[in-house]
């Protein structure tokens, strides 16, 4: 497929559209890492098949798998999700994944972001991640589609865009030093508005409190549809994620989209401190290069971090009190979807959550 | 994608379509294995990627490749061959793919055979051959087609059909005890006939002389059409091959087909024998378990290991004086089609030909 180096989406009508737009598929990358995923993976395993299984419902899944893991994996998916053998260095689709882009005439091409590994040498997640950085190059050949190379470090879930040229991002990541270094927030800026064919970028300043990822806004904060945003919230105020929130609630309220409408932000309140257990430590291989689990260390537990799928959305739940009431909001946000919602907390263990594990792919 | 046990196509109204009938593309794999392509394969990823560009002018080409491959690959192949990452023990996707099956209503499935290297652990060719057995799942996944489980050991080399219900094979190889102890004649017709939709089977006594492939039917004979095949020759009566040929062309000559035609029978007279260099033996990987090449050992050379593509067709050339008679041949017996050769001495090193290294894929 065509390697196109010297345009743009933007150059070329193409733009990217929101999530809640309709799709052909989702992707999706099979947990394995041990040292990342406790008891040689098995319960991410578990985990991962039964969001494969919700999104499936809905649209077509499919599942990329090193040759290692191939068998294991098509066995225990269910029929109806598609499996293809795929290298990679672990399983977080939606930041080591193209972004599709579609034109008016529905054509579909995709951009392939440089991936460092959420910081590369400095204070990056593991090393190497080569084989990560190859995927959206992998998926170009198989959907048949060509393919722009941005010079940009950028994983997906550091983004959300209405679909209409209106995008969210966090300095804390973008603007991170280890991520483009050579670039200002000019640059930046510049690159995100040609390659995804945006007019308007709004900066938060932090994503949640204790993301590995450097403050992914996929975990705070995503558009429901455009001219409206939902917010990871707390009325804690002695929970460090109070001021995170309420910063980012009042720029969000006071910030107006690409056709110069004030944003609705809805409130989603988060789950109760989730903390490692010393039992959940346990289950890693012990290797130098890894992030340690602590126990006691909290994670950035967020019902934000949800898949919005053709008809439905599967959401992360975490056996907290706060699971209903989250259900119920995003059944009246999302009233003409069906809201199932999935046990998440082995996939926030390995450092995320649905919406980092699951990447779309829009209809054309 | 549907895993089909308790069935096979003759039941569901599918049948081997002949190499002759309209493709959708055509499947490779890259060559990699050391200790079979000289000179770290360097040559004959050159002589691959000479027969992928050559087909792809014709249909489209989708090379398999694993994943320490896949960049190397990506970036010798031409911009119009698709490259997919995939697992493998070697690169005769003929012998290890799958067999397309196709219905009266332009659907596909695919007949997934058992492979066992040419022999298994009695003298098949190279061990383990696991992540050759994979390779029809993973196509059936990728192509999102359905997949019948033979259960018969076969390699697509070992076969030829018209694509109206007669095959022709050998019995050195598919009675071979290395492939199907365990069955009888009639057994292996059984299955044949219930899995390619085949009421008629002709079987010739041996494949080509030294063929380590113990005898595949793709190196001696094939069909041009229905009710006309090609046949390897050579009017050399002290050549070890002449016995062969003849008693080939008795047998043929004197068959009919299912619809009860006398078979048309051309012969394509062989190139002088090609023998090993020293040279061409120093290169290769020096390992126990792979078949050793000898100075001086001749390999089976034929031009009937050809492929037929959608309005062409891509024949192996030796640098040879019979080079320039075959292709004359082939151009009385294809006018239809454009004759392209490609010098494929270092395919043939490796021990097959051009249709050893391809397998269609039928129009749907």
């Amino acid at each position: 497929m065509t390697l196109i180096l010297s345009r743009c989406p933007a150059d070329d009508g193409y733009r990217m559209p929101g999530e809640f737009e309709d799709h052909d598929g989702c992707w999706m990358i099979w947990p394995e890492r041990t040292d990342n995923w406790r008891m040689g993976a098995k319960l991410a395993e578990k985990a991962f098949t039964a969001v494969a299984e919700a999104i499936s419902r809905f649209e077509m899944v499919t599942m990329c798998v090193s040759g290692r893991q191939f068998v294991n994996a098509r066995n225990r998916l269910p029929e109806q999700v598609r499996v293809i053998e795929m290298s990679n260095n672990d399983s977080w689709m939606r930041d080591v994944g193209p972004t599709f882009v579609i034109n008016d005439q529905g054509r579909m091409r995709l951009v392939d972001w440089n991936f460092n590994a959420w910081g590369g040498l400095d204070e990056g997640l593991y090393f190497p991640w080569d084989q990560d950085d190859l995927i959206p190059r992998k998926i170009a050949e198989i959907t048949g589609v060509d393919r722009y190379k941005a010079p940009l470090v950028m994983e997906g879930g550091s983004i959300h865009v209405d679909g209409e040229g209106t995008l969210i991002t966090t300095e804390e990541c973008l603007l991170n030093p280890n991520r483009n270094p050579d670039l200002s927030r000019e640059q930046i800026e510049d690159h995100l508005k040609r390659y995804l064919n945006l007019k308007k970028i709004i900066w938060l300043p932090r994503g949640c409190y204790n993301d590995e990822t450097d403050g992914h806004v996929d975990n705070l904060c995503c558009f429901s549809r455009p001219g409206e945003v939902i917010l990871n919230w707390t009325d804690d105020q002695d929970d460090p994620q109070f001021p995170i929130s309420k910063e980012a609630f009042e720029i969000l309220r006071d910030a107006s989209d690409v056709r110069g409408r004030n944003l609705k932000v809805h409130k989603l309140h988060q789950p109760k401190p989730v903390i490692i257990s010393a039992e959940e430590c346990q289950g890693v291989d012990l290797v130098e290069g890894s992030i340690p689990r602590q126990v006691g260390d909290r994670l950035a537990a967020s019902y934000v971090n949800f898949y919005i799928a053709n008809g439905g959305l599967v959401m992360p739940l975490f056996g907290d009190p706060q699971d209903q009431p989250a259900m119920d909001k995003m059944r009246e946000l999302f009233p003409e979807r069906e809201i199932v919602g999935v046990f998440a907390r082995e996939i926030l263990l390995g450092g995320g959550n649905i919406h980092c594990i699951t990447q779309q792919q829009p209809k054309t």
